[in-house]
């Protein structure tokens, strides 16, 4: 479907989006996005990922604008945004937007914070720019996938520049014509190919994505020009990097439906698609507590995308694990666990939950939906204990609640800045849109690291 | 043609080319390549695309590692390598592997040269990094098109991260497994849309390549990890954003064909398809000194890639005035130019040529070839004068001298630094190899700006 000014339109809307102009349920699903989104960020932020990245860039970076969560450190906005962009998906723990497997939040809040923070800019603003670029991103992957996907291609990176980019654009009040500018230097920023999957490469589409937003809405700023038609242009960025080009999902509706409402949060650290099996097995490990030795064998049946999508029969480390159905299946069955502490490179090579995952079989089942998942625990003793699941924990249909979205930052905050300094940080990021100058947040921020 | 251990072949010669074993006729190629390279970046630092770039990052670069040619400044080295490299291709005067059409040293030696600086590297090693470089993404390019090419993807910016990655992986003494993890993070940064081209975005994808190039090397360099076959794996780079894979491209006789000695160097200031005509043009208008109003109409026979790429009848400035074969042939015609100066905003809105493109018709011919075209001119007295061009100057079989590339390089440099400067500039340039510590030729490599 051809779409002619589409990316006029949409930086017009862009940038004339005013915090009034969104509703009151959509800034809450925004801010929900925000907490779960700072949460991860400092969970991932004793990462070796996040460390190494830190410890490239920092010799190159500039004066100290914005804040490197978890760290004692702060750096330009650039490279700020690149590593908090690394530290909130390197766990995979993020969010997930369900119908294009983005992960909205990582690369626009990683941009717009670092900008807002180096800008003295208000907490308000800073949600606005969010779900202005939430929004943007989720349109153009709604355009363009699942096709765009299929040919390899990781919507997170190559949608999330031009999320970044909005929120960026939004929160420095660019006008119509350079904020598509910056869209066009977004289109041709766009990159990151599945490849990465299952190694660091993987989150630094994430980092890279928020830094190199950033980067065209600076340039468009000052003047610096690209295309007027980058995304809708035969040698733009739908024709060029998808089969299919549903501009109409760009556009229609601008301002009155919301995907930042479309939001999902991820209740296990690891790929989405493992979600409804961890959920069965967690669910058979409380029911009945097994030994761990009284196993014999597993039987799990799932939409035929989890053999697809994470089919690693050996994982190497915890990266590797986070897209493996036998390490996931094993380690939630054994040890009760879907959380971070359940993907880390030494329980990879735990004794007990290798042999487990090797005696674990996954039959494709294509009536089986993606959300939806059968596990069967044969007992040595004959006996056989089984779950189902029809929608996973964290889905549309089964949201997490405020409570367990506060749980979840908890635990990963606390492990890094301590609980109360976790406890008040949580308690100032629901209070984001009181905050008259994100620089006043910058001391929360930062931590021992 | 699939290419099991590409990615690893190709990192571990990188990590082992040592400058002893590159040839001296190859070196003598590579120094050209620079001092070219070198001169079209202090003609371009004044451009309003390298003016923005710089005024948009210097708030947000760090320490003063690196110069900005032709400016009284230092940035850190990757900011300093986007300028350059904008500032080195924004009037499409640099060179081209003609079988690609990719600029093969903007990407390549914006990076090197600033991270040679930044860590006080000498000459001799600089310019075995920016071989190496561009050995690599010629040979990538080489692997992938035309198909590549004509798919929308801008050659320069995809195949150039990879140049700028090895040649600063090389420069900085990455072994063999972080060279692949650093190629692995310069496929996935792959990026650069023709949508861009007669815009500032042609040369921020050379800037983009040059400063994400010195960011994946040196995330490599602290650990950072990605895949170890980028190149050919089923999601890795050749198969997402090819539907041709000849991978032995990549590897055959690495260290044998050298593919810096097939590089070209451009006389005329725009797009290389319109070379011939310009060539054809110039030689009509020395050969028959006519009036301005004395044409009556002029007729370009050329290939049909011609009208393709640069067939714009109403270019607004002079970056579009660089892919118009209108304004091009009339320049060329009334004005005896092809420099820079034909290509200015100022002369795109000149009367007589624009009078004079709208009575030139160009006529698209399959059997004539990319390197030649045919241009008669008629008179108003009913005088017809005729000029064909089998070889365009510039091309393989009539390459530039050294002569005619100091020419070039002291009429770009002696604008912006002066006479004397330009000359000392030159020399050093062409002495590169004699230089011990890069940093020592700082103080001629910025400028007044």
């Amino acid at each position: 479907m051809s779409g002619p000014g589409v990316s006029k339109q949409l930086a017009t809307w862009i940038s004339s989006c005013r915090p009034e102009d969104i509703p009151e349920n959509v800034k809450q699903d925004g801010l929900r996005s925000f907490v779960n989104w700072l949460g991860c960020a400092v969970g991932g932020s004793a990462h070796a990922a996040t460390k190494s990245s830190l410890a490239a860039l920092r010799p190159y970076a500039g004066a100290p604008q914005a804040s490197v969560i978890g760290h004692r450190v702060r750096l330009d906005a650039l490279n700020a945004a690149f590593v908090n962009g690394v530290s909130s998906h390197i766990l995979d723990f993020d969010d997930t937007h369900l119908r294009t497997i983005l992960h909205p939040t990582g690369p626009v809040a990683a941009a717009a914070l670092a900008m807002a923070e180096a800008r003295g800019l208000s907490g308000s603003d800073l949600l606005n720019g969010m779900i202005v670029g939430v929004e943007t991103e989720c349109r153009i992957a709604n355009a363009i996938c699942p096709e765009h996907y299929d040919a390899g291609w990781h919507i997170t990176g190559t949608a999330g520049v031009f999320g970044a980019t909005t929120a960026v654009a939004r929160l420095i009040n660019l006008d119509a014509k350079r904020t598509n500018y910056a869209l066009g230097l977004a289109a041709t920023q766009a990159s990151g190919l599945r490849e990465m999957f299952a190694t660091m490469g993987k989150s630094f589409h994430v980092g890279s994505a928020a830094k190199n937003g950033i980067g065209a809405a600076l340039l468009a700023e000052q003047g610096f020009e690209s295309s007027e038609q980058s995304i809708e242009a035969p040698f733009g960025f739908a024709n060029v990097m998808s089969t299919k080009q549903d501009l109409l999902e760009v556009t229609s509706d601008l301002g009155n439906r919301w995907e930042t409402s479309k939001n999902a949060f991820k209740p296990f650290a690891c790929g989405i698609v493992l979600h409804p099996i961890i959920d069965c097995c967690l669910q058979l490990s409380q029911k009945f507590p097994f030994c761990e030795n009284e196993i014999d064998t597993v039987s799990v049946r799932s939409n035929p995308l989890v053999l697809k999508l994470a089919g690693n029969i050996s994982p190497r480390n915890g990266l590797e694990a986070k897209l493996s159905v036998f390490h996931a299946a094993a380690v939630a069955l054994l040890r009760g666990d879907g959380s971070p502490t359940a993907y880390t490179d030494e329980i990879v090579s735990d004794e007990d939950i290798i042999a487990l995952g090797k005696r674990i079989t996954v039959i494709s089942e294509p009536t089986i939906s993606i959300s939806s998942a059968e596990c069967s625990v044969l007992l040595k003793g004959g006996r056989v204990l089984s779950q189902s699941v029809e929608f996973a924990v964290g889905g549309y249909e089964r949201p997490m609640t405020n409570q367990e979205l506060e749980q979840k930052f908890i635990k990963q905050a606390a492990a890094i800045l301590g609980q109360s300094p976790a406890e008040r940080l949580l308690e100032s990021s629901w209070n984001l849109r009181s905050v008259v100058n994100l620089q006043d947040m910058a001391p929360q921020l930062t931590g021992p690291l």
